[in-house]
């Protein structure tokens, strides 16, 4: 396999893009993109688009088709990959995959999600079409009732307390309110949602014990990334990454057939295949974006990655390990809870912001110092699709 | 890149598979090609499954994470690939740069569509979905009518008659009644669709000069690959297939930007690619499988793929050269005109024929005598995003 670079990495602002078709969004992140890596005269061979809901929310089919059109890099082939929440994650690695194989020399991956497209309530439905069809959905499940009932028995079994919920939640949100490109940038106080007296009324619980400020947001967005052999990238003479490891597992489409629903076994698989293949353990990894969907799993996630015994997630988020200048920064992009959470966007932007971190470019506020190795992981359903992503930086 | 070897080789017929779900006819296919190949106890690292429509029509995410669960192949990766009515293609592609780049030793390729799901007319509409969003679609073209317009304008310039448009018909009638796979088994008789005095009325235009007897029929369907390094296929001991090019190439969404609308330069480009990648010319290709979603496109693609010179693909139909027997047959499965085009399984089934023949294994009425290379071209979109396969007969 040929070593695979990232040249060059883009994001527009997440949130409700009302002005912006889903093309629309993808080209503006794929330019950022494209700009950043310079190429200059030279174009990409290919694009790996991630997608999920364009057939559902937009009627529209081959969307990779659409942007390389759009973006005038005709005839480059293009692809459209969709593995729901990990669609982006998916797109990275068939564009790796088109590298190391040596049948592309720079590819784009852009992935893009345009959720907004209705009442919340009705894209919950839309989003529960990932649930099992036969076996979960018709029974009226929702993501986050799925979600409330793998807390409930997690935070049972490891004694993880809604102290810690509210940790990961507070430190997102403020890494949130300092990222230009996340939905949410309010910060959150202990007594807005969880002592002061309108704490109830703030912060409802919305799938028991899950609640508001427990979940990522419905948001539209889109993020890009650059590709080459790590030849082209020395060639450039600017800053780089590669990827070191990917790993990938899946899992029962239903919770309800796994042995323990707690133990996420995908999740600690697709770590542990990646950490295999760059030859590097948790203790390597200097920055991590995890895949909160709900303040549980970043707990959890945390985990089954190797960064924490079991049952010491979520003291470690209470206790600032997580966190700016703790052990292991996770979710310094203010993660899927205030970043926001647009499905084909989020493993191409979970990217991007190990891509930043690598190269030292964010404000003092969410750098992380001395950042050499990274590391992504993102779901697919409800863990049914994992992927897993080392990141280092490139030798200059 | 590691040369890549087709181990195993599936399908189910097409048609109105009225109960088996999407996931159903996915699983039935896979485990023909999974039988097929006889990997015995060992298993596939990853899955590409091919689908286009399941967002839209069955309201599914992440097919292929359904698909390793439903076939007991836990805890491979998994991925979804979408490409409109090149998904198969596409997919398949995915997983020969798994295989080459060396990520994956083993993986299943499968595609598979269900667009049986209401009245014709909305699925037409549905499938127009795939023209342009702005502007294509809003003015009520549907594929049909693109069709239809494509072929006044070929007809008029190449030359192309009724007559030539009759003969790619009665041929792929005649193989479809054939092939226990094709969804239209009733051959065509030239005086039933063409000169007898019911021929307008069995026969109709429906996208002028295009009659029901030149457009490919909605259907369900299935099939499936299973892929191999070379070295685990001579393992095997039994005949495997190469895949020894592979061509990809786009060109503008709407077919009104095209400088020429005849010309078709993404198939014309994606078969020259495929020819350098394999180191081979059309002469040396004994069997095709082209893309007849319209009988026209067979005669312009045996043109672009450069079987034929320009304006000579219609005569040489009426001449016998592309039917059994001829210089080179082409589309002996009945082609998407009678085999069906369930779009995600299109671009897999065409290989499935393809191995099929290179094995020598197909009954005498549709194998093609010394079969040793053969070729398969699939549209996606209006031609806007092609891919072209070239298969070699594996030394045994």
């Amino acid at each position: 396999m040929r070593d695979v670079a990232i040249i060059g990495a883009g994001m527009i602002p997440f949130g409700h893009r009302e002005e912006d078709s889903l093309t629309d969004m993808l080209a503006r992140a794929s330019l950022h993109a494209l700009d950043d890596a310079g190429l200059g005269e030279s174009t990409v061979d290919g694009l790996y688009v991630a997608n999920a809901g364009g057939g559902l929310f937009q009627r529209q089919f081959a969307i990779a088709s659409s942007l390389a059109d759009r973006l005038s890099l005709l005839p480059a082939a293009a692809e459209t990959i969709e593995n729901g929440p990990a669609s982006g994650s998916s797109a990275l690695k068939m564009g790796y995959l088109a590298i190391a194989s040596g049948f592309h020399d720079t590819v784009l991956v852009s992935g893009g999600e345009k959720m907004r497209v209705g009442p919340i309530r009705r894209i919950t439905d839309m989003v529960a079409a990932m649930t099992h069809p036969q076996a979960e959905y018709p029974y009226g499940v929702t993501m986050p009732g799925l979600g409330g009932m793998f807390a409930r028995l997690y935070m049972e079994k490891y004694g993880v307390t809604d102290e810690h919920l509210l940790a990961v939640s507070l430190k997102n949100h403020e890494m949130g309110a300092r990222n230009p490109f996340a939905h949410i940038r309010s910060v959150a106080t202990r007594r807005d949602i969880f002592d002061g007296e309108m704490a109830e009324i703030n912060n409802p619980i919305l799938a028991d014990p899950l609640r508001l400020y427990d979940l990522c947001p419905v948001s539209d967005g889109a993020a890009a990334l650059v590709l080459s052999t790590v030849e082209i990238a020395k060639a450039s003479g600017k800053p780089y990454v590669t990827i070191a490891g990917i790993g990938q597992a899946t899992d029962t489409h239903t919770l309800a057939e796994r042995d323990a629903p707690t133990e996420l076994r995908a999740v600690t698989l697709a770590a542990q295949r990646a950490f295999e293949m760059a030859r590097l353990t948790p203790a390597d990894i200097h920055i991590a974006e995890l895949h909160d969907a709900f303040t549980i799993l970043e707990i959890a996630a945390s985990e089954c990655v190797g960064f924490f015994p079991r049952g010491r997630g979520g003291q470690a988020a209470a206790e600032g390990e997580t966190a700016l200048g703790g052990r292991i920064p996770i979710n310094m992009s203010g993660g899927l809870k205030t970043r926001g959470h647009p499905m084909g966007a989020t493993g191409v932007a979970q990217a991007v912001d190990i891509v930043w971190q690598l190269r030292h470019e964010l404000p003092a506020d969410r750098q992380v110092q001395n950042a050499r190795a990274g590391l992504t992981l993102n779901f697919g359903g409800f863990a049914n699709n994992v992927l897993c992503f080392i990141f280092k930086q490139g030798d200059a």
